[in-house]
């Protein structure tokens, strides 16, 4: 590492990719990374050449030594990389809209990491990240993954569960957006904010909350019980929680709650969204041609602020921000995708949670939660149990249990539906799904 | 005991009774009863006499020496019992009626155990029944306790947790249907079938099945993967697996798993019989009101053939089977509902569930069973968050409890659902839910 | 098995083989043996045919259709087999009188079972135990292994830790002896005495005893704490338990917690016999001279009572009552070692223990005890630490690892006398322990 | 806290307080003290009078307004307090020397905190440390103990087990020493060190260590197999590990090790000193008279330097960078004794741990450890089984559990020498442990 680090990020051509960028700038004093590495597939040769070009500009502007390169060749990118990033999706948008409007056309949510949805993308993005686990464990064995690709719960579970490359942090910018809305709610800088997280991806909870190391948590319960703020993140719309049902839940919620405190409500809106086409991909699908337009303007060599309409603000200064802390063994405290490892009680110790952990050069430490409110158990549980049953149809590609997973989903509503839904984006999405397909012997 | 046992069984006016009574004459010679109380209060008095005569008239019949003792004095009845039995019912059939069609008016899923009714049920009858273990604990301290008032989980829960008295029994007749449904399919005698029993009161699964103790899981799977198999009781449709579903489920299912497995085709048919005026609650009237006339009848002193229609089926035979293995510390297999133990693994060791246990004359010892399957361990574990808060809501009569209760029940689609109807049966229960009106100070 | 059940019995040629025979002679109404295969190695061909022609004797004696079969051929005796029972011992007595001898030589108690005797005997055991798995996974996969050869606990997990053969069931004649000591102790039968057993192999205790299924526990306690009657079995010298010391304790002892809770006492007296040369391995050798000098009479043709003297008392009662409890899916409770399975909750689940079971065809069934009692839950653990380690030695053959067992035994008393002690160890039953001298490459 | 903090020293006449003082003084920039208040008893007026005018002069000298208050009022020096820090001693060194003597002169280890003379600390510090906290309940209740009272691990075991009181911190000097020790051995300044410490208090153990982040665990258990560098404190005496144990065993240990893996050479040792007169208490004196004459002199206004040859070097340095980071909500890593909640997997969530924690305002939150490695799993089990039953012992004064505490111990060999230890130190503490002569009714 003695002249600096190289980064391999899987999915270089993704509309975030100025951000990572912007992040490796801003930190390049405590992060000195020599080469980034860009990888895409043949697919997204042309947006890869488009965003790679606006992070070269942005470099050269910024003054730093990183060498950007962008290839197709993934190998050649993982070769001795310190830290490798995923950010890809299989399918691109086009297989996002379908994991959103198929499910609703059956009366059942559609969303990307939640529901039948979020056990597709589950299916078609797993063998794809265990195939890159294996060329990491060939190519550069010491090396990190930092997965951003969702559902990087399920991914992550994956990963532990079914390679022995332990070097993989699953990572999010649901928390950092929890810990931003606090601090908005309360006024106060972010920094001052510090959140215990416990949970599962996209099914985290906040336990505690402390401003200056002091517990606030009632006041922030109090204002989370006002309607009008309930909803941290930008792409999920603001729906209140019924005040006594906060107060007696007791824990910050992420936004991702709605779907399942709110089952019917969050239905009804996206129903609408499906008849207005205006489904999150479809919505997405415009923002990004805007803003790939807006990459290719070589008078352009910053990240345009216009990225944050496209929703996963944070996820630089989350990825980067983990990044650097490894590096540097800062032992600060961030909330990420690991080994459970008795952190929570009734999860298996050596399955995926999403937790506050101290990050080490040597990975992420959980701390204890001892367990987790009797009230909030059951779900996380259940998402977990659905997490497990959908990254084992994934690598088996057996029918019979990603009916499982479908069913025991608790967005869907009867093995009936499940399997009419199942075998509707099984057809959709074959392509993206060789192992459900192959010949006998599989 | 040297003259025979006093058996107290509060709600001794239930048109069960006969089947009570008959299980003690056919086992008199094992289990010697010397005497019977029912008891009853004001509002069943009428009841009380008459099955109470009928009840006599058996016995009388049998020519046993059982004397039996009809009262509305609970205490009188405890005092120095050697068995208590509960099949009470707070509110009657009405109250039974509104559990079930409120939420249906509202569109959820309206049943005596489950969902808003599971829960009011249990607001209603946990505060009685902790009523009646303080009277026990005084009166007859040694007296085992056992339970057949649903919604037998969350009671057995309340017990275990806020009273000292462990000598509870939770007792419910689906896995002796279940056992039963079993042998039906396999054309062979009950006796031959034995079920690995493990999960929560009506969320019980079957974890594996012998035949003369040899395990025949795969062929009962396959059997239970033929649509018109995969019910087993009367008192719910049958309504068929998906195959491909039970078969990854790899597990036997019990009838109450349709709401949670086909939650909209339940709806559909419960929405029906709301409109029809058929809901359970209100069959059950018409039944009992028959029922109740035949008792009447002096020329009738057995149990009437039409009692078996009435959907209790197979109570009479647990719980006098069970009340005779304690009696005779016959240390066989029987399930019903305990405290934990760690027989299943990620459930806290002092929650109640229901499991294969040895009966003992110190009472049931569950066998262990390791963990739950992944598929299944997270439902198991959100009714598991369901009975605990639902218990503690019965307790405090705290209002954002048991909110949080509805909410957290997977059949209750958002908060705001919950609160209207929470709402609109606290109103209806009035009467029954003092914890919940009572003056500041509570 | 219509034509009955083939037993092969390895170590064959031992001196409790007419007890093993005298039991399915007992219970041959129940058990119908067809064939009873005695093996063993040619070392020990001599006692089998003279062991195998008493057998012969008492079967025809009884009139019964069983053949015996005497061999050197295990895979023939294992070809088929229903029950496969082990009762060998490697390097028979000489390595027994070593195992006691050599520790003795350095102030360290020396026995078969405990201390560094108990590591040398799994050291030499285990590999052969392991070996016979083999062979039953490929001529016998649903047989049964009954495993009586000592230490049963360490060599329960090793075949639970480093086989897929789960079909083993650890027997002991502890338990037994201890209930029958007991029901002395009461002066009442044997068959109205049961005790919850919960521990491990020569390290259980009995946590709540039953008279009629009636908890009796503080009266047996009381008579324990009489000095005379603190000891159970007949191989090992009464020596009384300081009264207040087993009150707080408020647990049944078995015999071998006399050499942890009695160090110093014990050790004296094994010292005295070392210097007179009457350890136990001396003292049975003339036992078993003289018990084979009457086995060779062929005018006895009944188990002589002299084998009593011997030591494995009820040895024949406890293995035979377990396979017809196997056989019959008697589902009566039996203590055996077998996977713990959340039985005892400070122990993992995959790691054997000895515990009250439920006996059915399919294997024993254990009865959860919540967690061991404060106060015994430390040396039972020191002990399963030791028995892991002792496995892990026994497979790899590593040295390291074997000092690690020999060190953390709690009757050695430091890392410097357990290298002496292992080192002489090693080079007197070079012989029997190949793991530890192959050339490299192992 | 505006006007800067209030401390609590209880024990303030002790020769540590120096080095507290010193802390205090050294980083008076981040943790701005405004009182200390040394307490002390009657008896210890004359020590408290002349370290109490050194720690004046202390901080004259470097120019802080600290106030200094010397008081036998505890309640006063509790009032309003921020933190309390207990570092007494009851029954003074002549009680330590017969913690020592009293086992040695039967054969049996004698030393502070473990075995015979551990408990006996133990018994007689409970009862006073829970009568602080019951003073702290009501006139501080916010603020944390800080105990360095030995037997640190059975102290906070106690408090946790017999009080509500949660804000507690054990701190011991033990890790601190292990890491500057492993320090020295690699020849790096101790800020570059981390070692991952799980265990109790006093059998703590290092599970990894790192150099900048790195493991370098392999090296350092090859430097301690290297005989002369196995102990790194310097009140024990090295005594080195058998090289092939100690890779076996694959984790740091810490010097309190030796009195467990070397039980006989400790003995040994200890009994030499016995002989001689130079039991550590006895050594502590001289040096204690020799420190005292010091202190007295108003020429000196620091910490002598001959306070170090005291063994308690690296406390004054742990207790104020604890504090400090408590205060400041530094979120940096420190072993202490706290509440398990989960960090090391088969102890008790309720029990004390030493493992390394994040300090938080809120206080320390343990990092996961998963298990302890199978090999130390079992003795560390076992002391927690003695700390437990000597806390109990402690709390009720029962002669019972006390002889099964001193039983259980493994340094004791047997229930009959335990008993006799037991009742001469009764004897000879009589005065210090009210709770086991108060007269019935207790």
């Amino acid at each position: 590492m003695s002249k600096g680090l190289k980064i391999a990020t899987i999915g270089g051509g993704s509309s975030y990719t100025p951000e990572l960028v912007e992040g490796f700038i801003k930190r390049y004093d405590e992060l000195p990374v020599r080469e980034l590495w860009l990888v895409d597939i043949e697919a997204g040769k042309e947006k890869l050449e488009i965003v790679g070009n606006l992070a070269k500009r942005m470099i050269e502007k910024a003054g730093l030594p990183i060498e950007v390169h962008l290839t197709l060749d993934r190998k050649a990118a993982l070769k001795d990389a310190d830290f490798v990033t995923t950010q890809f999706r299989v399918g691109q948008l086009d297989a996002r809209a379908k994991d959103e409007r198929i499910p609703l056309k059956h009366g059942v949510l559609g969303q990307e990491t939640n529901g039948p949805g979020g056990l597709f993308k589950g299916l078609r993005t797993i063998p794809v990240i265990l195939d890159i686990v294996k060329d990491m464990k060939e190519l550069c064995p010491d090396a990190w993954l930092i997965n951003f690709t969702n559902p990087a719960g399920m991914v992550t579970e994956a990963i532990l569960r079914y390679t022995d490359h332990e070097k993989v942090v699953g990572l999010c910018n649901v928390p950092i957006g929890m810990e931003m809305g606090t601090a908005k709610l309360l006024d106060v800088d972010h920094s001052r904010i510090r959140i215990d997280f416990a949970g599962l991806n996209h099914m985290v909870y906040g336990l505690d909350v402390y401003l200056d190391g002091v517990s606030v948590k009632d006041r922030v319960i109090e204002l989370l019980a006002a309607p009008e703020n309930s909803s941290f993140v930008k792409n999920i719309d603001g729906l209140g929680w019924e005040p006594e049902f906060i107060r007696a839940l007791n824990a910050l919620t992420c936004p991702y709650h709605l779907y399942y405190y709110k089952r019917n409500e969050m239905l009804e809106k996206e129903l609408k969204n499906f008849k207005e086409g205006t489904t999150r991909a479809e919505v997405v699908k415009k923002l990004e041609a805007e803003l790939f337009e807006l990459y290719k303007d070589p008078n352009i060599s910053i990240k345009p602020p216009q990225l944050e309409e496209r929703g996963g603000a944070y996820y630089s200064d989350a990825a980067v921000r983990l990044i650097s802390s490894m590096y540097n063994d800062k032992r600060d405290i961030q909330p990420v995708n690991t080994k459970n490892n008795g952190s929570i009680a009734s999860i298996p110790n050596d399955s995926a949670v999403e937790v506050s952990c101290v990050i080490t050069k040597e990975g992420p430490k959980p701390i204890v939660n001892g367990d987790l409110p009797v009230a909030v158990r059951g779900l996380v549980q259940q998402i977990k149990s659905f997490e497990r049953v959908g990254a084992e149809a994934a690598v088996t590609g057996n029918y019979d249990t990603a009916l499982l997973a479908m069913t025991i989903n608790p967005l869907v509503p009867s093995d009936k539906v499940g399997k009419v839904i199942l075998d509707e984006m099984l057809e959709a999405h074959k392509e993206h799904l060789p192992q459900f397909f192959q010949a006998v012997g599989k």
